[in-house]
């Protein structure tokens, strides 16, 4: 017995419940997909099933700071459809600029192919969930994006940056990436600047 | 610099902020808790942090199957807050019937200090999301508890049912447990228990 058997055995009554077990078979996929970050306690990477947990209770726990007035439900849909991609398409450090230019055609055949695997009209919600992440012309996807920030930074900052000083990364360019997290949070992106200063200092993040 | 300067930092200005980047560092730790469902690759036991994520995932796909109206925004709400109490209170077998008892104290004792990590009304609201996952009195609730008791049905079927026979649980074992899935989900335990009794016959669940 395996998931084909479960996935045939579905389609025989009920083929829309058949394609529903498939995703859910599928992003099984997105748990062995890392990241750049580590977890706070040092023992691995960051995969990006969790990583989407975590960004979903932060905008959960976040809401009072948002920018905007917003739809927290879809703010919340987002965040845990947004890195599905990265099951075809693989992560893509954040400060590879060369990286990520081929990253959106790559991230684009995967949106194709997975939420495909869904009936309607599933396959076509959670895909414009994911175009409207990309696209962060709506509220809820500046708060998400803000949020997708923000984690990696406090995740990093509780390991001493050592996933900064590992890549080379400069403090102008943590500041430039992450300073976009102003876009969809109130009082954050202040404190946060002030600890990539303080951090500078200490040598936890290279100076420009 | 480390977790406790982004915190006393948010403190000086916005003490319930330095609260919210508190909670946000102590879930984390949900990344470590180890379940006894395998990934569907079997590369490894599944944490809670990532099953929290495809629960929520689940809840969005298997809408169609809701067996009541129901408010999906709080029932991916009380899913992704649902195993929070595990950092400290540990992923209980399901199957392990007397340490299941001692549990419900801990996990209680867990939420009282968990959840009051946040400001109010996060505070209140985020435990009230797991009290009433607890209770299954809802409609929300009893959805949530179907697709959790979905989940690792369909990881641990895809390993061969190895999980099961592991811990020498038998198929009226997992009928019992699982047979409360049609109680928020419509169409779906017919499927489940056809698929047990395939197994049985099989060999990948013990037969009675």
């Amino acid at each position: 017995m395996d998931q084909n058997d479960a996935i045939a055995l579905a389609a025989l009554t009920d083929p829309a419940l058949a394609q529903r077990i498939s995703f859910i078979y599928e992003i099984d996929k997105l748990k062995t997909e890392l990241r750049q970050s580590y977890l706070v306690d040092e023992s691995r990477r960051e995969n990006s099933a969790e990583h989407s947990w975590h960004l979903a209770m932060i905008a959960m726990v976040m809401a009072p700071h948002a920018k905007e007035p917003i739809d927290f439900e879809r703010a919340i849909r987002i965040l845990l459809v947004h890195d599905i991609v990265e099951i075809d398409a693989g992560d893509v450090d954040i400060y590879d600029y060369e990286a990520r230019k081929a990253q959106e055609a790559a991230e684009i055949i995967a949106a194709d192919r997975i939420f495909a695997l869904l009936p309607e009209p599933e396959a076509s919600e959670l895909r414009a969930l994911w175009d409207e992440y990309e696209a962060r012309e709506t509220p809820e996807a500046r708060f998400a994006y803000s949020c997708d920030r923000l984690q990696p930074f406090l995740l990093n900052l509780a390991i001493g940056g050592k996933s900064w000083t590992r890549r080379g990364v400069k403090a102008s360019e943590v500041k430039a990436i992450n300073s976009t997290m102003a876009d969809g949070l109130e009082g954050v992106w202040e404190i946060v600047e002030t600890l990539i200063d303080q951090a500078v200092v200490e040598g936890t993040i290279l100076e420009n």
